[in-house]
């Protein structure tokens, strides 16, 4: 069964209760369950941690990659304007890494400096693009298996 | 029915022939052939633009806004760097508008002048990115009728 | 009898239905009415060439100035950003030219890389803008045929 | 009947003994002449002020808007390059602005640090543009009381 | 018998008649007679095309490259400020590309966006330089040829 | 009673010890005591945090807005310089803000990117600042209370 | 007795009329009484002095430094964009300087020139903020006595 | 007799009392009695005139060069940094001008806005500079004198 | 005995799992090793600390400078891109410090906010840098011994 | 018989040791047979020289000047990026100049200060373009003596 | 037996002579017989080249290479700002490099050019950086020798 | 008897041939002869040293400085642009040092990278500026000397 770590970082645990304008109203348990019913749908396994301290994402990242987990999608959040320490990371563990935002940063003249290690990124479809990129991912990781069976 | 309109900005008539590297090797035939087979499930009505003159993508444009198009997708492609006008063309014609980039373009340091004036893009999902497009434009579409019934 | 050409840049043709908080909402046949209207008070033959296509706008004042226009009058809309090769053009085809935004594009924080081979330009006067931009052109005919009879 | 105030910024006092071949030959007091005359021929109050000192000018500003003068027609002049203080005065004064050069700035490579707080500007028309500016202010005067008649 | 495409960019329609202090006087239908006579001299099939509008030498660039052409020397005069679709579509039609400006562009301080695509660049030689370019071209095919040969 | 937190950044428990040339020799113990005496004095509740671990002070800020705190003091410190995530925290808690710098940081040449989320600042009073700091946010809270019985 | 010069800076004698959404209600007439109010609590001679023009204001100040004023307490208002000259004014007065901004000129994106040659600044505390510069001034006065006599 | 204005920018009057680590302990009177005594000495009619206000100087300027002055000398001083007027001033009044700083600028990493419109400048040599800086001067003028004669 | 702390920074604990072809294929136990066997040679005291958050990094520090270690060798790894509060620390705990890169950063253009608040630095060694930067810190604290000694 | 001086700037007396990838494995003493030969059959003087000295090179051209050479050829090579006083002497010189870089230095982004005092350059074309260059200069001699006896 | 060649750059010659508190009072001869004395010990021979000359520095570099040396260490000293064509002769020769200054670098805030072709780097350890320096030579001369015979 | 060394920069030489309308048209002989006769005029004794190569010129003042040379008077010159090694050796050598332009370097646009090491510039006043130099070094020398003796 693949396993997908979602990441969530800085203020995103304050989901639904943080600047609803950008953000919307949908708590983070709320869409919790919303992603784990989606993963029991599609037969995979999804881990989400949040964190507000870069370090610890850092630490959750490698523990997974030494555990076996074959992807990480991540809304880098409060970790998007410095997170160059993160970005090491990701290079570093050696996942595919599925990048989403849930406003269009591009709207707000925010630029994510972990962008460039993704394979793909999404922005703003709100919390319907945590769905859309967990399909990325599992698109992609068909993908690689269908390559290395090829 | 719902209408969208994908535009193919400058240089994706030669898809597949061009850079296979980094946009594969499927043609613009195929391409349309697997998005129209999407409209035709999906029951909306998809119409395909290429153009490599930006001002037929103005054009065109302004065309499915009068004659009631819902929504935008496209690949702005060749108009990536230097689109201003096309840009003012999205604001002024009012169609949401979903933006595609076959390949990540963070990680090629390109930076697309019209992506703030989409509700969302995506980059870097290869061909794939042209259905999560597609279907993430039906969703904003049914979330803004639900907001007008509501 | 003097012959004026009056450019009208890309999105200009969708005056009046586009971000009427800007641009008002006279529409394009309601200008040119009113514009036509003047020349025919002023005595003097009044152009009008809309496209969304910059090659195209060259092409145009090229073949005016091979048919003994007198003057350009341009409101470079879409082309404001980056029509350098329009840019080129004016200064081949030698005409005099008076440049009009009808918003204030300095409060929108936008440059206009046309400005500086303009003999003169206005902004912000909506579109009244026209009539005072066609009017300065006049002066200046009347000026250059002093200065030549002189 | 309207109250225009017209500020004529540094270094205008020396019209017509100063690069004559930018500003041309004609003085300031044929200048004055020619604009009274147009404010006696269009029915309206012209109150003209010139100053080489910034803080004068804000003076000068703030007491017209105490006054119950209608409109701000100004040439920053030498108040260009600097004039922040002159721009916060204006916003605060609340008087409608229109701004003038008599040369082409972009022309010479010059960034006004006022235009964004005018309605309109025009640049380039020579001393003719202030017959130019005098009948936009006019017309937006014009336009303001339909507005409120409305 | 070996092809070549000649592209003439943006403005070059109107050589000799723009700007003769930079350009000269020569016409472009004499540049054209010159450059054909050089083709039948030196035996290879000389296709001349000339566009202001970017996209239409786009079109021209992929179509010379499926019919067979197999060289690309293009002025790209009006194109040069911002090509970037145009560079894309060089990238992708994959041919040898030489690059010639009439001028010294860097005397004018004029950065070409496209020229980092080119195998080579020749700029300041008059239209001595499209003899030179094409020239150059030559040189270039033979040594490709004698390398597959090799 | 009014619940005021006073967040203390990174490097802030070293105080007294570090660079005393710039910061004193008050130690963090002896400040949070002065501190403490003013708030019992002035009658409103004083809850002091410090850390080095910018996620941490994010954690203690959203715990204090769910605790009904009022307002927000804080030296930012070792986060002034990169403090992105902490910033969008403040913005998400809601908490009106108050920021203090023990020296003028502008003397040194820092910029703080959490200022402009403040209601106001204060820089360069040494640790006298804090008193400064927590009686303008006492004030300001007066004000928000009259105006909303207002 | 301590003597305090208050300066206020370009456009602040139109406070209360001017931008009441970021400056108040509140008068010239009706702060100064405030603060004079203030002086006579606290036991200090407050000279309040208003001007549009920057060298009035460097006039005044190397009056009060040659007249024994012990501190300058300024609101550099329009002289905050450009006001170089008053700042060599203040380092060659030598008098300690307090500086304060009635709004938060972080959140308006506004540096100023002058902060650097402070001992401290506030901004954001609207009209109180002139109390707590008076009392932070105050403060440092008696700090550089004891200091003196220490 | 040739006439010789030399022009005291902002905050020279107190010069000996300010910062005398780089301007020295000599005062602007003594500075004015050594001066007028070498103008005794070479025979030529020096005015010397000390300002504040940035328009004042202006105003100055265009009066000497209305009164026949030969030439100007001027240590900008607090003009340095922004007095763009200024130098719009000295352009039009047409006097050769000399520029005199008494520290070496380019030491203290300082760029004076008027030098590129002096006919020379010379930095850091004291007060002693005034003497140098009038005998260029002298020597320019007899240079132009001896060109009109020759 | 000497005390010396090294500090290795974010994404270090994956060393020898991380991009291999820059960082090598020895792990950080074995890394260890290495060097605490160096240090029982040479005869110092050697505490190796490693983190992924900059704040526990900071923490360590002080606790080290108030354990009385003699200096602080490290790796700031992913702290180079924007450890200010790190560097904050560094010049505050007041022990002297020498800095290790393995790779050369210089060649992968990166530049480390901390460098310049070392003694010296070292880069590009590979893991050999380690016990290059041990011996250069050794050599420093015996030259800090004999000045005192001196 | 025309003279002309090809200069071979730094480390071009490596070529074909160095870089071969980039230059090629032609060696200098090969290079100049080669243009020997050129030289002899289109019957000019060539003197060729090589250094790795700029102001030797500088030295070389001046005494060519002075020895009536006719045009100068250089290949700046070292010298390309800050080669500023050479291109002072070559301003100074006045011989006609053609610049050549093996490479298209555009593909490689580096910038070449000398080109703008160039009257053409060529890049890219390998060691052929030495051959280009000297043809380019012979015409452009060619010109000049067909201008003057014009 | 290894040959390594140590080139010491612009100024160096002066060493002990200047600025005393950057680079301590030890000569230029007394550090040569230092460092001699180590390649004695150490088994290898040093070749010291001192130049004030970029282009000298070349010549050696490149004749030392034709002579079978293997390594290169250089304190490119007054070459650090703008040593181009010494960086692009250490490409061309080949010779693994290892940079060394004397003091931080960074902490002056310079930035030397010629760092990115360095294995590797170190500043700041004083004249001790030298025997470091070559140390580390050494060792990755032995590392490349074990790579060959691995 | 005092030693003045004068370095004449690149391209000196080559004065009275070079661009006369910017440097004249007296040689460096008749240049040098009217320099020495000053010298004996004033009883100092004149070095001149002309070099079109930085580092000759870096010897030449070192060995000056070792024969106890007073001053140095230094016209840059060619290596105004880049003379970083050149202002290192400056610094190092210790000679007090004034540097002199022929022309105005502001009204061309450049930037001395020596200047702030000077103890005075000056510029624009052409051959006569070396006679200005030299007697501004005589002033400072006299006022050392009164100062060692004082």
């Amino acid at each position: 069964m693949r396993k997908i770590l979602l990441v969530q970082g800085a203020n995103l645990t304050y989901l639904g209760k943080r600047e609803p304008e950008i953000y919307g109203t949908t708590t983070a348990e709320e869409l919790n369950e919303t992603l784990l019913q989606h993963s029991r749908e599609k037969g995979y396994q999804l881990d989400i941690f949040y964190s507000n301290i870069e370090g610890e994402a850092i630490n959750r990242i490698y523990e997974a990659a030494d555990a076996g987990t074959h992807g990480l999608v991540m809304n880098p959040a409060g970790f998007t304007y410095g997170g160059y320490a993160l970005k090491d990371c990701i290079k570093g563990a050696g996942l595919p890494y599925v990048e989403i935002h849930i406003s269009n940063i591009a709207k707000r003249n925010i630029h994510c400096v972990l962008s460039d290690c993704a394979i793909g990124m999404m922005t703003g479809f709100g919390l319907h693009g945590y769905v859309l990129a967990l399909e990325a991912m599992l698109h992609i990781l068909e993908q690689n298996d269908a390559r290395l069976r090829g």
